[in-house]
């Protein structure tokens, strides 16, 4: 056994969260791609059984009420809360990201003083929020300004509606500082939306402490709720009673049994709820939050960085010179949950190493990208990896330039 | 058995669609609620577990390609074409209906000729496609204009951008005349947009023979998908190419795996897409529509027919006089699949009945609403059902006017 394999075990022994794994469908892969989709709770198949045979096909319609079915947006909204620092009471599950950044960037807009033309969106951005954002500044009457996350200081100004942000890079892993930026939001009189699909579950938020307006985030990732599992909206408390969406749903309603043709809002994060909501993928995220029952999202921080701290090291002492360099960064004040390597040939390089039980993912045309999910990654994921990975480079030589 | 259970029993003998009643999972109670919710295909749980147990346990992110996940939603949308009278390439599942009203009626707009200004909806409607046209034109520039949709003819004119109507009326029952308001929606150069929740399933619609040029609805009804599964949208090819949508999220780019800052569209169906499609509850509606295979909705309709018939003619021979009033039109032409009662006293009436093992719904303040679904409802379910009405309303007085 290798000093760094020794390592490995030794931290693995020392590691509370270590436990956790057995809650999850896992095998001998190294399942890296946790940041794309979480691994399946072992649980979670005999719960949705129980809602598919008992409470769809035995209760059918009276499960709206008799099961919970209604409330199950809100409610689950509560669940995920304490995991991204925000009291009861302010998030509302339903709807994919895009639909709640759509939600988020134009009620943004009207929670603005008026007369404030320009949204600031991170112009590193997942696409998705990039298009959504052009679309909500298109129907609102704003222009979009593209801007790197760290420029925003400079860029916010009396023009400035709202900033759509990252928390996390989804291709670098770069985390960004959203007390710092939101309070140079705030200090421009402006609204501060943030995405949180890369760091809600990995690290601690702050939504509360840190005075964000509105977030939104996924929760097939880190929160491993399942393929597509419905995201959800945060809104904060001072903001509910002007929140203002643009997808006013029924369900969204004061009273929407009422069927008025009138539209009044109902209080609260419910307010942010668009149409029925999708009850099957609803209760299995629903489920699936139950591993997160007594962990705290400071010891997932420590071990998050532990992790991705042990896995460059294990890189550096095993791949070959120069074929794979790190993006990202190497503070700890600045890194999510996961590594970013750059790497000329990384397609045919992740092909192999998913081949060899290592799985990560790509994104074009050079990133390799490996996640670390803390409640089911271990140290000896880690160094595996890095030696699967180093083999794989030495035996394909690196591509002519 | 007195003669109308006879004239059930023969006519259930006689009904070719009665084998498909044991594709699903159904017990003693008569559920007239599948308008609603409807009932569990059998073979749903089973699905629904290999997608939970392998293709997310065990494949997990590989599933995306491996399973079909990715494609899903326009895979899905193909299924559901035949049923609603669209050839394939034209329908994609994804999102809530509200959420596609949105789509449906931002885009109808955009292609409708320029300078107009108003958009007609059914004043009828269900309350979330009024609430979400009205988001949708105070974002586009444009003003609502309630109308019946009998007086859909006389209020188009040259300021008529888009008309969204509902092809049957959620509380009466009423089936609208789709081909005859097409034709004068087109007749006005402006947009045609469909509202299928209550009609799909359950008779013709004829989307493309009658030129329809937009049509959104959910699945959760007369198609059994399960609790809140995904809506659709369709788009006539024709409009394909135009189709501006405003939720341009990143699975309905050209690319989407390309992760480009600029938005370019995918072509076809795929076009209206959005975010991540939420894979469980997208695979049980799959699965759930496989009860459609080799079924013909024209004989779906004629039985519907013969059950609404058959249960208002029941009614009028057991219920005591005057207790309820049918809303729902005694025109084969103008009625969709459900019967509705006016019942004064409809809340404690339909409380009753579904104590006794009938389950409708109510529409407050006075209606009792009676689904058929032609799958899996017979004329022996109709006559109970009418009796136990008749036995309830027996049983308690009318309230005082």
């Amino acid at each position: 056994m290798s000093d760094l394999q020794e390592r490995a075990k030794a931290l693995d022994t020392e590691d509370g969260l270590a436990p956790l794994r057995k809650l999850f469908t896992l095998d001998d892969t190294v399942y890296l791609d946790g940041n794309s989709l979480g691994a399946l709770p072992r649980h979670v198949p005999a719960r949705l059984q129980e809602v598919l045979t008992r409470e769809w096909g035995e209760l059918r319609i009276r499960s709206w009420d008799e099961s919970g079915w209604w409330t199950a947006p809100e409610r689950i909204g509560d669940r995920i809360a304490p995991v991204v620092g925000a009291a009861a009471g302010q998030i509302v599950v339903g709807d994919s990201t895009s639909v709640n950044v759509f939600k988020a960037v134009v009620a943004a807009t009207r929670l603005a003083p008026e007369g404030r033309d320009e949204i600031l969106v991170d112009a590193s951005t997942f696409p998705t929020d990039g298009y959504i954002a052009e679309s909500a500044a298109r129907m609102t009457g704003h222009r979009i300004v593209p801007v790197a996350p760290a420029d925003v200081p400079g860029a916010l100004g009396p023009r400035s509606a709202a900033v759509l942000l990252n928390h996390v890079d989804y291709r670098s892993g770069r985390l960004h500082d959203l007390p710092g930026l939101t309070a140079a939001v705030h200090a421009a009189g402006a609204v501060a939306v943030w995405d949180l699909c890369h760091s809600a579950g990995a690290l601690p938020v702050g939504l509360d402490a840190h005075g964000v307006d509105l977030a939104v985030g996924c929760t097939y990732k880190y929160l491993n709720g399942g393929p597509g599992s419905p995201a959800y909206l945060y809104v904060a408390a001072r903001h509910q009673a002007a929140f203002d969406s643009p997808l006013p749903g029924w369900t969204s309603h004061a009273d929407p049994f009422a069927m008025t043709p009138g539209y009044a809002p109902a209080d609260g994060a419910v307010r942010g709820r668009v149409g029925t909501p999708d009850i099957l993928s609803m209760l299995a995220l629903e489920a699936s939050l139950d591993v997160w029952d007594g962990v705290g999202i400071d010891a997932v921080r420590a071990k998050s960085l532990a992790l991705t701290d042990f896995f460059l090291e294990c890189v550096a002492a095993y791949a070959p010179e120069g074929r794979v360099t790190s993006v990202t960064p190497a503070a700890h004040a600045e890194r999510g949950s996961q590594v970013a390597l750059r790497c000329e040939d990384a397609e045919p390089v992740m092909a192999a190493l998913i081949a060899r039980g290592v799985v990560g993912d790509l994104r074009r045309p050079d990133v390799l990208r490996f996640g670390f999910t803390p409640l089911y990654v271990g140290f000896a994921d880690a160094e595996r990896a890095a030696r699967v990975l180093a083999d794989v480079l030495t035996g394909s030589a690196a591509p002519a330039a």
